[in-house]
Protein backbone atom coordinates (compact mmCIF):
# COMPACT_ATOMS: atom_id res chain seq x y z
CA UNK A 1 0.00 0.00 0.00
CA UNK A 2 1.26 3.28 -0.82
CA UNK A 3 4.24 2.57 -2.91
CA UNK A 4 6.90 4.62 -2.59
CA UNK A 5 4.95 6.83 -1.04
CA UNK A 6 7.09 9.19 2.50
CA UNK A 7 5.54 11.74 4.01
CA UNK A 8 7.72 14.63 3.79
CA UNK A 9 9.88 14.90 6.93
CA UNK A 10 8.44 18.46 7.56
CA UNK A 11 5.56 17.71 7.88
CA UNK A 12 6.10 14.32 10.18
CA UNK A 13 8.27 17.55 12.37
CA UNK A 14 5.64 19.83 12.90
CA UNK A 15 2.32 17.77 12.89
CA UNK A 16 0.84 14.55 14.59
CA UNK A 17 -0.26 11.63 12.89
CA UNK A 18 -3.88 10.88 13.48
CA UNK A 19 -4.55 8.50 11.39
CA UNK A 20 -4.99 7.16 7.73
CA UNK A 21 -8.08 7.98 5.46
CA UNK A 22 -9.23 6.31 2.16
CA UNK A 23 -6.74 8.39 0.51
CA UNK A 24 -4.92 10.61 2.26
CA UNK A 25 -3.00 10.79 5.87
CA UNK A 26 -4.75 12.88 8.19
CA UNK A 27 -1.70 14.85 10.56
CA UNK A 28 -2.88 17.72 13.57
CA UNK A 29 -0.44 20.48 13.51
CA UNK A 30 1.44 20.85 16.21
CA UNK A 31 0.36 24.25 17.22
CA UNK A 32 -2.43 24.27 20.42
CA UNK A 33 -3.80 28.00 19.01
CA UNK A 34 -5.59 26.33 16.18
CA UNK A 35 -7.84 23.45 15.16
CA UNK A 36 -5.43 23.17 12.52
CA UNK A 37 -5.53 19.71 10.08
CA UNK A 38 -3.11 18.71 7.17
CA UNK A 39 -4.45 16.05 4.57
CA UNK A 40 -1.41 14.44 2.44
CA UNK A 41 -2.42 12.71 -0.11
CA UNK A 42 -0.50 9.10 0.31
CA UNK A 43 0.73 8.96 -3.41
CA UNK A 44 4.51 9.44 -4.35
CA UNK A 45 5.49 12.77 -6.33
CA UNK A 46 2.83 14.56 -6.23
CA UNK A 47 3.10 18.25 -5.48
CA UNK A 48 -0.17 20.12 -7.08
CA UNK A 49 -3.86 18.72 -7.08
CA UNK A 50 -4.35 18.61 -10.86
CA UNK A 51 -1.24 15.79 -10.41
CA UNK A 52 -4.37 13.62 -8.89
CA UNK A 53 -6.30 11.22 -11.16
CA UNK A 54 -9.47 12.41 -11.46
CA UNK A 55 -10.65 10.08 -8.71
CA UNK A 56 -8.44 10.62 -6.20
CA UNK A 57 -8.82 14.79 -7.02
CA UNK A 58 -12.76 13.71 -6.35
CA UNK A 59 -11.53 11.99 -2.79
CA UNK A 60 -9.25 14.38 -1.68
CA UNK A 61 -12.01 17.16 -2.04
CA UNK A 62 -14.60 15.00 0.26
CA UNK A 63 -11.86 14.15 2.62
CA UNK A 64 -11.86 18.00 2.50
CA UNK A 65 -15.47 18.69 3.32
CA UNK A 66 -15.47 16.31 6.26
CA UNK A 67 -12.83 17.90 7.73
CA UNK A 68 -13.63 20.96 7.23
CA UNK A 69 -17.72 20.07 8.23
CA UNK A 70 -16.09 18.63 11.69
CA UNK A 71 -14.23 21.92 12.15
CA UNK A 72 -17.53 24.10 11.80
CA UNK A 73 -19.66 21.72 13.82
CA UNK A 74 -17.29 20.31 16.71
CA UNK A 75 -14.58 22.95 17.13
CA UNK A 76 -16.82 25.60 16.44
CA UNK A 77 -14.71 27.78 14.53
CA UNK A 78 -16.16 31.00 12.93
CA UNK A 79 -14.43 30.32 9.48
CA UNK A 80 -13.18 27.47 7.95
CA UNK A 81 -9.66 28.09 5.95
CA UNK A 82 -8.40 25.66 3.71
CA UNK A 83 -5.06 25.83 1.23
CA UNK A 84 -2.92 24.15 -0.84
CA UNK A 85 0.74 26.04 -0.96
CA UNK A 86 3.41 23.80 -0.70
CA UNK A 87 6.20 26.91 -1.21
CA UNK A 88 8.38 25.18 1.05
CA UNK A 89 7.64 21.71 0.88
CA UNK A 90 6.71 20.52 -2.16
CA UNK A 91 4.88 17.18 -1.33
CA UNK A 92 0.87 17.81 -1.87
CA UNK A 93 -0.98 18.66 1.57
CA UNK A 94 -3.75 20.41 2.35
CA UNK A 95 -4.25 22.95 5.40
CA UNK A 96 -7.20 23.29 7.14
CA UNK A 97 -7.79 25.40 10.10
CA UNK A 98 -10.39 26.47 12.17
CA UNK A 99 -10.57 30.08 12.12
CA UNK A 100 -12.23 32.04 15.19
CA UNK A 101 -12.69 36.02 15.33
CA UNK A 102 -10.35 35.90 18.97
CA UNK A 103 -7.10 34.02 17.36
CA UNK A 104 -3.85 35.11 16.97
CA UNK A 105 -3.80 36.24 13.71
CA UNK A 106 -7.28 36.64 12.71
CA UNK A 107 -8.27 38.11 9.99
CA UNK A 108 -4.92 37.52 8.29
CA UNK A 109 -3.86 33.82 7.64
CA UNK A 110 -2.19 31.63 9.62
CA UNK A 111 0.85 30.58 7.26
CA UNK A 112 4.36 32.69 8.10
CA UNK A 113 2.72 34.50 10.93
CA UNK A 114 4.18 33.73 14.35
CA UNK A 115 5.52 30.58 15.69
CA UNK A 116 3.96 27.58 16.42
CA UNK A 117 2.90 26.73 20.49
CA UNK A 118 3.04 23.31 21.01
CA UNK A 119 0.29 21.13 22.72
CA UNK A 120 0.41 20.44 25.77
CA UNK A 121 0.33 16.34 26.04
CA UNK A 122 -2.49 16.55 28.60
CA UNK A 123 -4.15 18.54 25.27
CA UNK A 124 -3.44 15.85 22.59
CA UNK A 125 -5.61 13.64 23.58
CA UNK A 126 -8.98 14.59 23.27
CA UNK A 127 -7.81 16.92 20.45
CA UNK A 128 -7.38 12.85 18.92
CA UNK A 129 -10.10 11.54 20.12
CA UNK A 130 -12.56 13.56 19.15
CA UNK A 131 -10.93 13.76 15.41
CA UNK A 132 -11.09 10.14 15.61
CA UNK A 133 -13.89 9.51 16.70
CA UNK A 134 -15.71 11.65 14.13
CA UNK A 135 -13.78 9.75 11.52
CA UNK A 136 -14.37 6.15 12.72
CA UNK A 137 -14.70 3.54 10.11
CA UNK A 138 -12.91 5.77 7.39
CA UNK A 139 -9.70 6.03 9.99
CA UNK A 140 -6.80 3.50 10.10
CA UNK A 141 -5.00 4.27 12.87
CA UNK A 142 -1.68 2.20 13.49
CA UNK A 143 0.22 1.07 16.39
CA UNK A 144 3.41 3.70 15.96
CA UNK A 145 0.78 6.69 15.27
CA UNK A 146 -0.54 6.88 18.98
CA UNK B 1 -29.79 32.05 -13.47
CA UNK B 2 -27.54 32.64 -10.61
CA UNK B 3 -31.07 33.50 -8.49
CA UNK B 4 -29.98 36.19 -5.80
CA UNK B 5 -26.20 35.26 -6.27
CA UNK B 6 -24.30 38.84 -6.52
CA UNK B 7 -20.70 39.04 -6.05
CA UNK B 8 -19.47 40.58 -3.20
CA UNK B 9 -18.42 44.58 -3.02
CA UNK B 10 -14.92 43.96 -2.40
CA UNK B 11 -14.42 40.90 -4.40
CA UNK B 12 -15.89 43.68 -7.22
CA UNK B 13 -13.70 46.44 -6.02
CA UNK B 14 -10.33 44.19 -6.34
CA UNK B 15 -10.76 42.18 -9.19
CA UNK B 16 -11.52 42.51 -13.22
CA UNK B 17 -13.98 39.92 -14.40
CA UNK B 18 -12.93 37.51 -17.13
CA UNK B 19 -16.27 35.50 -17.68
CA UNK B 20 -18.69 33.01 -16.37
CA UNK B 21 -17.75 29.37 -16.11
CA UNK B 22 -20.29 26.64 -15.70
CA UNK B 23 -20.43 26.87 -11.79
CA UNK B 24 -18.28 30.13 -11.08
CA UNK B 25 -17.40 33.57 -12.10
CA UNK B 26 -13.80 33.90 -13.17
CA UNK B 27 -11.84 37.10 -11.91
CA UNK B 28 -8.79 38.42 -12.41
CA UNK B 29 -7.25 39.53 -9.35
CA UNK B 30 -5.90 43.06 -10.37
CA UNK B 31 -2.14 42.41 -8.89
CA UNK B 32 0.52 42.82 -12.06
CA UNK B 33 2.79 40.76 -10.07
CA UNK B 34 1.45 37.08 -9.77
CA UNK B 35 -1.18 35.99 -12.06
CA UNK B 36 -4.06 35.51 -9.63
CA UNK B 37 -7.17 34.12 -10.03
CA UNK B 38 -10.06 33.62 -8.31
CA UNK B 39 -13.35 31.84 -8.86
CA UNK B 40 -16.25 32.73 -6.79
CA UNK B 41 -19.29 29.66 -7.39
CA UNK B 42 -22.44 31.91 -8.51
CA UNK B 43 -24.56 30.64 -5.84
CA UNK B 44 -26.39 33.07 -3.12
CA UNK B 45 -25.28 32.82 0.58
CA UNK B 46 -22.13 29.75 0.65
CA UNK B 47 -19.19 30.84 2.42
CA UNK B 48 -18.07 27.35 2.88
CA UNK B 49 -17.03 24.84 0.13
CA UNK B 50 -19.22 22.09 1.84
CA UNK B 51 -22.44 24.18 1.79
CA UNK B 52 -22.25 23.79 -2.11
CA UNK B 53 -24.20 20.84 -3.18
CA UNK B 54 -22.29 17.28 -4.03
CA UNK B 55 -21.85 18.22 -7.60
CA UNK B 56 -21.14 21.45 -7.26
CA UNK B 57 -18.54 20.97 -5.34
CA UNK B 58 -17.23 18.20 -8.19
CA UNK B 59 -17.28 21.18 -10.82
CA UNK B 60 -15.89 23.70 -8.39
CA UNK B 61 -12.51 21.64 -8.23
CA UNK B 62 -12.94 20.69 -11.98
CA UNK B 63 -12.59 24.25 -12.51
CA UNK B 64 -10.05 24.85 -9.86
CA UNK B 65 -7.62 22.12 -11.80
CA UNK B 66 -8.11 23.38 -14.63
CA UNK B 67 -7.08 26.51 -13.69
CA UNK B 68 -3.95 25.62 -12.00
CA UNK B 69 -2.85 23.49 -14.85
CA UNK B 70 -3.21 27.05 -16.71
CA UNK B 71 -1.13 28.68 -14.31
CA UNK B 72 1.68 26.13 -14.28
CA UNK B 73 1.36 25.32 -19.06
CA UNK B 74 0.95 28.23 -19.83
CA UNK B 75 2.42 31.32 -17.30
CA UNK B 76 5.02 29.09 -16.26
CA UNK B 77 4.67 29.03 -11.95
CA UNK B 78 6.69 27.23 -10.59
CA UNK B 79 3.94 26.28 -7.78
CA UNK B 80 0.34 26.73 -7.84
CA UNK B 81 -0.93 28.26 -3.96
CA UNK B 82 -4.88 27.31 -3.73
CA UNK B 83 -6.57 28.64 -1.13
CA UNK B 84 -10.47 29.59 0.11
CA UNK B 85 -10.27 31.90 3.13
CA UNK B 86 -12.29 34.20 3.48
CA UNK B 87 -11.89 36.02 6.87
CA UNK B 88 -12.19 39.86 5.58
CA UNK B 89 -14.90 38.63 2.56
CA UNK B 90 -17.41 35.79 3.72
CA UNK B 91 -18.71 35.10 -0.08
CA UNK B 92 -16.99 31.95 -0.88
CA UNK B 93 -14.35 32.84 -3.07
CA UNK B 94 -11.05 30.85 -3.84
CA UNK B 95 -7.70 32.03 -4.77
CA UNK B 96 -5.45 30.52 -7.18
CA UNK B 97 -1.74 31.94 -7.20
CA UNK B 98 0.82 31.09 -9.76
CA UNK B 99 3.83 31.52 -7.56
CA UNK B 100 7.46 32.49 -9.29
CA UNK B 101 10.64 31.65 -6.69
CA UNK B 102 11.45 35.25 -7.13
CA UNK B 103 8.49 37.00 -7.03
CA UNK B 104 7.76 39.77 -3.76
CA UNK B 105 6.22 37.21 -1.55
CA UNK B 106 7.66 34.17 -1.93
CA UNK B 107 8.46 31.60 0.08
CA UNK B 108 5.84 33.20 2.22
CA UNK B 109 1.82 33.38 1.44
CA UNK B 110 0.42 36.48 -0.72
CA UNK B 111 -2.30 37.19 1.46
CA UNK B 112 -1.57 39.94 3.60
CA UNK B 113 1.99 40.29 2.73
CA UNK B 114 1.59 43.79 0.41
CA UNK B 115 -0.17 45.72 -1.18
CA UNK B 116 -1.44 45.07 -4.77
CA UNK B 117 0.14 46.62 -8.05
CA UNK B 118 -2.63 47.31 -10.31
CA UNK B 119 -2.20 46.11 -13.78
CA UNK B 120 -1.17 49.04 -16.88
CA UNK B 121 -4.19 48.91 -18.85
CA UNK B 122 -1.86 47.57 -21.81
CA UNK B 123 -1.20 44.86 -19.52
CA UNK B 124 -4.72 43.66 -18.82
CA UNK B 125 -5.55 42.65 -22.24
CA UNK B 126 -2.67 40.06 -23.06
CA UNK B 127 -3.39 38.47 -19.96
CA UNK B 128 -7.50 38.22 -20.38
CA UNK B 129 -7.08 36.59 -24.06
CA UNK B 130 -4.64 34.38 -22.65
CA UNK B 131 -7.12 32.87 -19.96
CA UNK B 132 -9.99 33.67 -22.25
CA UNK B 133 -8.25 31.22 -24.81
CA UNK B 134 -7.87 28.83 -22.73
CA UNK B 135 -11.21 28.22 -21.20
CA UNK B 136 -13.51 29.03 -24.82
CA UNK B 137 -16.05 27.09 -25.09
CA UNK B 138 -17.06 27.03 -21.66
CA UNK B 139 -16.51 31.07 -20.58
CA UNK B 140 -19.41 33.00 -21.35
CA UNK B 141 -17.96 36.75 -21.12
CA UNK B 142 -20.65 39.04 -21.33
CA UNK B 143 -20.56 42.96 -22.81
CA UNK B 144 -19.66 44.35 -19.82
CA UNK B 145 -17.44 42.36 -18.76
CA UNK B 146 -14.82 43.40 -21.00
Amino acid sequence: MDKGFELHPQLAADCILVGRLPLSQLLLLNDARYPWFVLVPARPGITEVFELDEADQQQLWRESARLAIYLKDVCGADKINIGALGNLVPQLHVHHIGRFIDDPAWPGPVWGHSVATPYEPAAVEPRMDSIRERFSGDLTVSANSD
